[in-house]
């Protein structure tokens, strides 16, 4: 059996331990955690990882480099599921870390290995992301122990009912010179690596993001009575300001999505005299975004000074973009290439990861796998190809042997 | 006193017969509707009428013509308020109609003159508006009657209250050989003579109209994952669809208007799937009318056809324009520029009136008088200024010299 072979069957079977019969749902500190979790320790101890559960609930096999104690280069992401989840986002990273582990177990490293599967990544249960990797880079936040899930169950009461003691989830932090870096694998979670017909790609960085809310106010007026010359539509303020949103984001290479509209009082026939709107925009660098929205803003405010509107934007959550590590970086895109044949696609992540967690401790490296049918995620209907997980496997062997050789 | 400034006063005279203190409301069949009837069916009398009540609550009074039984000439507007109303609408039309009577009272005329206050033109009590009219020109539709009010009073019984029998409305209805044609002068409802510093201006028609629901299906998608070659965003065609609207009915010479809009599954962020919209289309005439559709449609359909989108358009309500009769026109046309020493200019009503009912039954002819305050109406802010109902009058009397000349 190839490596690619047992990291899609491990897929498969970590994919039947769900809390329910229908579908895949794994959520941090639950029964299936702590069985998904035992498999996971079984299959390191195989590789010849040491093997602990952190305080945090994070499972991490260690193997040590050529010296007890050097730095470790962290491989890894997450086991926790959203609800009806597919069986790769998180889990394909975790089992093609446990093989790269395997396949290097007889070398001698200038750096530790270890592994880690982390816990609640996507946040299903307790409502808030990134548990597991926030408690390993030292940035959980205070008071999330105290976050309880649907049946108010409080974190802090779960780690204990989980074997773990709440007041040493803190331990779990890591410090950065006992880090050498981090890698993580995933499926990409979107069409473009399908649309390119390419396998694997590089990411360049976490997407930045900021949402707000934007008010276009113009006068409620009977469709009938008034006049284009007395009209001050603030829907036809709105589709304008719509277009341009799209328009913007083309040109700046950022995306940007009115998801949300509403025009007030919303009468057949009654110009709208208020429209309201949600904007949510996403790029690769905190300075791209920031452009596609400044351009956004001016652009509405210049069609609602020639429409005689107001115009209000109002910001409602903001994430700065987390930028690879160049050096690991050049590490995945020459690992990429040597199993490939050809230098890999850059793209950036739309979706989170465990990485915009880790870091704050370490610098991060990700390297993308396509995903089938349309890109889909967070679905049932989430696949991989068995010979794309191939070349990611090997992809991330050389990119491990390559950062050996650097630090040699 | 003047002719307007009675006219004035008999407004407020009326103004004050309202089933509400704080405000204006009288409604087909009220208490009201009898006092106000009363007070009208006295100054028609003054006027040298003879006056009855006909089988629908229409008041009518008539002055026979150079000999007795001519076909008439109607005068009119009508005497019932939507909730919350101004003194001015139909009433302004009643009162000047009774001083053209009056001014008129010593000519023997080829024709005779009756003026009608109209009731129940707005339908704020059963729902459905133009009782009167339809009666009047034997248009009232079968099941009518059987309408309740808030309170479950049936029209039928209504009537009855009222001291009208239900069984005779039908004989309301006019034929055509009575009849010469209807003239009624009105407020404009809109501030175009305002804007354009005109006291009266010539309706050339009753406007067309029609309703549509708009429906816009693309796919929705993340808003992270999906890059823009991906995206079947329906909100953004639906946005250049609101654009195109206004740009079509401006150079098509009518007004449509999109009140309602509503994006699928609207999340902040995802990419719509779906958008539903409302469209309404005014125009003087059917034709320009259904050429602004026409081309709405064809502009959609080509905005959803380049971004993959499909398209639904349905209709909801539709009605032809009355257009105005040219030579009952040609008159009020005569009499206004006789009044002002202007041709005035020529405008569609966009609202209804009663005339859109009595065309059913012989020709009309339609005045504007200015209305003050931005050319609010349906509200106690209405206001005209005594100069311009001065022309009103002078105008409307002249028209009617002029077909009594005519026909001499």
């Amino acid at each position: 059996m190839t490596g690619a072979a047992r990291a899609l069957a491990r897929c498969d079977e970590l994919g039947r331990i769900s809390a329910r019969q229908d579908a895949l749902e794994r959520t941090h500190l639950s029964p299936e955690h702590a069985a998904a979790d035992a498999v996971v320790a079984g299959w390191m101890r195989e590789a010849g990882l040491t093997t602990h559960l952190d305080p945090a609930g994070n499972r991490i096999g260690r193997r040590e480099g050529a010296r007890p104690s050097l730095p470790a280069l962290v491989l890894g992401s997450h086991l926790d599921t959203v609800p009806d989840a597919g069986r790769y986002d998180g889990m394909l990273g975790v089992v093609l870390a446990i093989e790269v582990a395997d396949r290097l177990r007889h070398e001698s490293l200038p750096f530790a290995i270890e592994v880690v599967g982390f816990t609640d990544e996507e946040g299903t249960r307790f409502g808030d992301a990134l548990f597991g990797s926030r408690a390993f880079a030292g940035g959980l936040e205070p008071g999330r122990l105290d976050a309880s899930d649907a049946e108010g169950v409080t974190v802090r009461a779960a780690l204990e009912a989980f074997g773990l003691d709440p007041g040493r989830v803190g331990e779990a932090a890591r410090r950065p010179e006992e880090l050498v870096g981090y890698l993580e694998v995933h499926i990409e979670q979107g069409p473009e690596l399908l649309d390119a017909g390419r396998p694997l790609a590089v990411v360049s960085s976490i997407a930045a993001a900021r949402r707000f809310d934007l008010e276009v106010t113009g006068r409620a007026a009977h469709a009938g009575g008034a006049p284009y010359a007395r009209r001050r539509d603030a829907l036809v303020g709105a589709a304008e300001i719509v277009v341009a949103v799209e328009r913007i984001a083309k040109a700046t290479g950022t995306v940007a999505t009115v998801g949300r509209i509403r025009a007030e009082p919303g009468g057949v026939n009654v110009v709208p005299g208020r429209a309201l709107l949600s904007l949510d925009v996403r790029a690769e660098r905190d300075e791209g975004r920031d452009e596609a929205v400044g351009r956004i803003d001016a652009a509405a405010r210049e069609i609602c000074a020639a429409r005689h509107l107001g115009w209000h934007l109002e910001e409602r959550y903001r994430a700065d973009a987390v930028v690879c590590d160049p050096a690991l970086t050049a590490a995945v895109a020459a690992g990429v290439a040597a199993a490939t044949g050809q230098e890999p696609p850059r793209l950036f992540s739309r979706a989170g990861h465990d990485g915009m967690a880790v870091a704050a401790v370490t610098g991060i490296g990700m390297l993308f796998v396509r995903c089938g049918n349309d890109g889909v995620s967070h679905s049932p209907d989430e696949t991989v190809d068995e010979g794309d997980v191939g070349l990611a496997l090997d992809a991330f062997e050389a990119a491990v042997r390559r950062l050996a050789a650097e630090r040699g």
